[in-house]
């Protein structure tokens, strides 16, 4: 289903010219397409996708950016841990037993669906057909009767024109509001009680099961040691938490950070990029300590920036309006639990706006409920609008205490932070010595069992023994797993006394605060984002992808590829070299405006063309390629301007105001 | 075992002195450590590595150096395909019949070893006891009393002093210089004949069986649809070819380039990070024409250089001697194939020296027929000297057409490079005309077979029948599965002539030059190579990194951490920020010899120091790591200098010749 969405100059977005410009330039494409389209692929290969050279050199522009923008800004530390993982780890974390989605099975075909998107598909294709049939003005009496009888006959995945009654119409819109929200069982009596059936052939599908959503494989020769590829970095950064604090000198708050691929076997993949098995994350793990409300030094910082919030509690009541509201504000109300939170809520604003995302298609949701994983206690995704909707592009998730606590208690290390303490805390309490000489001779071999009974025994156990053994000289005591279950133990063996004991240290797990980007997905939406034509001609699209994030930053097109270009080619490619600004030259034989087309389909921000002008005074033209328009001048003062417009210190506005503007011989057709 | 080795201060390698200070500086460190130590990993997890955060930089600057090398000096394009991969592509490319080691089961414990590394490891144990024993004076007589008895009740594994008699020495000697040569048989027969047993537990073994290196898994939830980690990036990029070559305009040669994680499931991984199971590789997929002996454009900008190179051969005969010699000579000498292949052993030769590779320990090594790999028409590895011995770090191989073959065989894809002929081809030869207004009624339903044995006629067949058609008027052809087994084509259906035709394009598939680094591999056996300790002291270890690969150029050190430093300490850091330059500020309240000491243990090149004249007189120190010596002149001077010596235009001799000499008060302990 395609969502309407309009491009940065107005007009409908269409997702069809879009994929032919994306496909067309090699940006990304399908894995395997020749064993697909050949049927020499067998079995199930989709969700695999391939970065052609702009689409991997654009992957690459977001990572620094990313890096940059967080890693070096924040002095993270970055890690590289490995995808494959162990049974045990994913045992301990919780994936192995919860991370799944529900599956149904097509009753005829065997096909499996994702319950939740089944659900969804056919609801919004019902609702659909109910705006059309209202359009056509049919009424719900008689809504069995299609619009066109030859439609009728066609697959029910095509919308057929039904009017819904009212009622129906507010609850399908309620259930699409909250359709993260369902476990199982409720799934299930959706699908029974609205009739859902697979839209592909119209069999009924069995009720939703579980699928773990990780792939599974084996390390090394035996069966033994079984293994699962990473559906998140984050395992690899809790698994390490010990030597990170060490390394960082045990200072707090600190982040770790982590680039690399995941898996997740999704049940049935689709929505091209958005929805794959295997994906490029950027995930930093930000170290906090729970006590004092996770403040964050630089939260005054961002404090008056304004988000686009969608909370939870507007749309548990069924609704998806947006609320604008600065992180401040939402931090103070509650609505952003807390400015550790907030504070990376606004950093993530930041960095999507800088590599070119549209302001007006980017909002913030919180999760529900059932919604969260399994670790979070709570968490807002950076959605992006795209003609698929809204896209969870970037996920910000308070996994509290959960990995580092299940770690530590699996594998008895302790991953805390220990402090000095400012004023040493003072704590009363009942302390217990023994008396060793007499203790080990007395018990002999159920020596040991009977000190762990001691040393188990609460403040108000030992207070009320120490009663016992001033009054009675001995105390009883109940010792598992000896054989008449219980010993007296003597006055001379064992001491009970209140006293203070003094801690300088505090000891505590850190929280995790986890912004966790899908990197293919902000992509992708990036590029619908900065696509759209040029007004007079559907045909000639535009990637506006800012010069920070652009792959090659300027195109230099010589008239023709005559010899006597070459010299001024080289000086200038030189040139731009020395300053570290990436260059291609066009000097194949097609005409300057189609060179500058197919510039634009790949985002190259800026072009110069070198004509027989060039040879005669040393001028060139520079083209902004949003713009079209060109300025003229001297080589020098074109490349100065092209450095300041990289690095960022000047505007094409401003550049094109202060240097003569050349409309002598259009680059464009 | 340890290869002695010298570091660059040309003292002995202690290889637990230098894993010491990379685990203490978390270069990187085993994966899952707290859950083995603890006893809660559970199977067999060895083989996996991660990255601290020094060593994660480093790996990201020398893929850096390799892209600027590589991708971008030869305009190389850049893909990123998914490392799952459907089982029908490596059924095809050969992976899932071929990619396998020879294991041995151990028959007591059940433990499994690679037949060819347990024969290294015995005949190895062997010499070595052998040599002991002769420097000790005992005759092969007495070989079964060892040197000490407490030795004896050792594991096997320890050395044993036995002479052996000479030609058993010689033989041995001769198996290890070809060990990768044997095939399953061979190896099979060489435990058999030599009594190998396991070193761990003296038992013997199972004959060799082969066992697939690739990771399995299943894609989706049927398990109809096996699927594999890849084992190289090499697939994607062949299966891209066609896309690859259309955008490129359809010009040859051209290169493809990779860079990403791939996978092998290794027997029984050891020796840290140079066998691991999940490893990141660069790789190039040079396509150029098979015709005209593969020459290559650039190749006399890179004959002159000398590399030390071992053919086959050499190896064949059981030595191990190098040779050097000069690229052109051994391209002239036909002991390198081809001017791609030895264009690109240059090229990785530089690459190498570039990242900070010492060259003499460096050679390349050509495979011997049975060690290549199945794909493979020829194969050089660059193999670096470590504290393991020759460790192969870049292969190049020579894939010949085999990739894109079969591949195009397997979909019906065309990958073939179409040119226009300069001078157009002519052909003479027999074709046939089919009268087919007469053709189908005569033969009806076997029409198509009938045809179909005409059109794989072979040009002899066409002249011979010629004759009968002439003479008898008819042909007589054999037409597989027709009833009677053959048939009568008279002359009014059919015409054969001689004639001439004109081919004006020339179809080919293109042969692939393949150089494939293994960059933990690499970074390992670098990072060995740079590292050395003070004459004074062993515990004082540097990592003398290059500049252009260590991950932080320069390091800040006030001599306290008194708020009056910190104004110099920002002005500065501006400043080299503004001129890209990563510096790092250490104001902990270690010594000023302490803190370079760690300094010198991560690598970093340069220091500078702010002391209390620094705000008098605003000069400043600069030290550089390797001679611990320091120049100190005004701020400005010093950040110039450390401009000219990241952009590589000066050499610090050359700084610390024109930069008065700081003596005063030296930063080292």
């Amino acid at each position: 289903m395609t969502t309407e969405t309009k491009t940065l100059a107005g007009h409908p977005f269409d997702r069809g010219l879009f994929e032919s410009l994306v496909k067309r330039r090699l940006f990304f494409t399908e894995a395997f397409e020749i064993y697909r389209t050949s049927g020499a692929l067998g079995g199930d290969g989709r969700g695999l996708f391939d970065y052609g050279p702009p689409g991997c050199a654009l992957q690459s522009n977001i990572v620094d950016a990313w890096r940059r923008h967080f890693v070096l800004e924040e002095n993270m530390l970055e890690l590289d841990c490995t995808i494959m993982t162990p049974e045990a780890v994913f045992k301990t974390s919780g994936h192995v037993d919860k991370f799944e989605d529900w599956m149904c099975k097509d009753s005829k075909s065997g096909d499996f669906l994702r319950a939740d998107h089944l659900i969804e598909n056919v609801l919004e294709a019902r609702l659909k057909g109910d705006r059309i049939a209202r359009g056509l003005g049919i009424s719900s009496d008689d809504s069995s009767k299609p619009v066109d009888a030859k439609k009728q006959k066609r697959k029910v995945k095509d919308i057929q024109a039904v009017k819904l009654p009212d009622q129906e119409v507010a609850e399908y819109e309620e259930i699409l509001a909250k359709i993260d929200n369902y476990n199982g069982t409720e799934l299930g009596e959706l699908i029974s009680r609205l009739d859902i059936r697979n839209p592909d052939g119209n069999n009924p599908v069995s009720p939703p099961t579980p699928f773990n959503l990780m792939f599974k494989t084996t390390l090394g020769p035996s069966s033994a040691s079984p293994a699962y590829l990473r559906p998140e970095t984050a395992q690899g950064q809790f698994l390490n938490f010990k030597k990170l604090s060490d390394y960082n000198q045990n200072l707090m708050p600190f982040a770790s950070a982590s680039i690399g691929k995941s898996f997740r076997n999704e049940i049935s993949p689709r929505s091209g990029l958005l929805r794959v098995r295997e994906f490029l994350m950027a995930e930093i793990e930000h170290f906090v300590d729970p006590e004092g409300g996770k403040k964050h030094p630089r939260f005054h910082e961002v404090q008056h920036i304004s988000l686009s919030l969608l909370n939870r509690s507007v749309q548990l009541s069924g609704s998806s309006d947006l609320q604008a509201m600065t992180i401040g504000d939402a931090v103070a109300e509650g609505i952003i639990d807390n400015e550790t939170l907030g504070y990376f809520l606004a950093r993530i604003y930041l960095f999507l706006l800088r590599i070119g995302v549209d302001k007006t298609k980017l909002r913030f949701r919180q999760h529900m409920a059932n919604e969260m994983a399994h670790y979070a206690a709570d968490c807002w995704d950076a959605e992006l609008l795209t003609s698929y909707g809204w896209i969870e592009c970037v996920g910000c998730a308070d996994r509290s205490a959960y990995d580092l606590t299940v770690h530590s208690r699996r594998t008895g290390e302790p991953l805390v932070v220990r402090e000095p303490r400012a004023e040493p805390l003072r704590v009363e309490e009942w302390q217990m010595d023994i008396n060793r000489a007499k203790f080990g001779p007395t018990f002999r071999k159920d020596a040991k069992a009977v000190e762990a009974a001691l040393n188990s025994l609460s403040q108000s156990e030992r207070e009320n023994l120490s009663g016992s053994l001033d009054q009675q000289g001995f105390i009883t005591l109940q010792v598992p797993g000896m054989v008449d279950g219980s010993v007296k133990v003597p006055r001379d063996l064992i001491t009970l006394e209140k006293r203070t004991r003094v801690e300088n240290t505090r000891e505590y797990t850190p929280n995790v605060i986890e912004p966790s980007f899908g990197i293919g997905r902000i992509l992708y939406s990036l590029l619908e984002h900065v696509y759209w034509h040029r007004p007079d001609d559907v045909a000639r699209g535009v990637l506006s992808l800012p010069l920070s994030v652009a792959a090659t930053k300027l195109l230099i097109v010589p008239l023709s590829n005559q010899p006597r270009f070459i010299p001024v080619i080289q000086t200038v490619s030189q040139r731009l070299r020395e300053l570290g600004i990436s260059c291609r030259v066009d000097n194949s034989s097609a005409s300057i405006g189609k060179r500058y087309s197919r510039n634009d389909e790949l985002g190259i921000p800026l072009g110069i063309t070198i004509d027989f002008d060039t040879l005669k005074d040393d001028t060139i033209t520079l083209r902004e390629r949003d713009s079209t328009k060109q300025v003229r001048a001297s080589q020098s003062d074109i490349v100065d301007a092209i450095k300041s417009l990289v690095d960022g210190k000047e505007s094409w506005g401003n550049v094109f105001n202060r240097l003569p503007e050349f409309v002598g011989q259009s680059g464009d057709l």
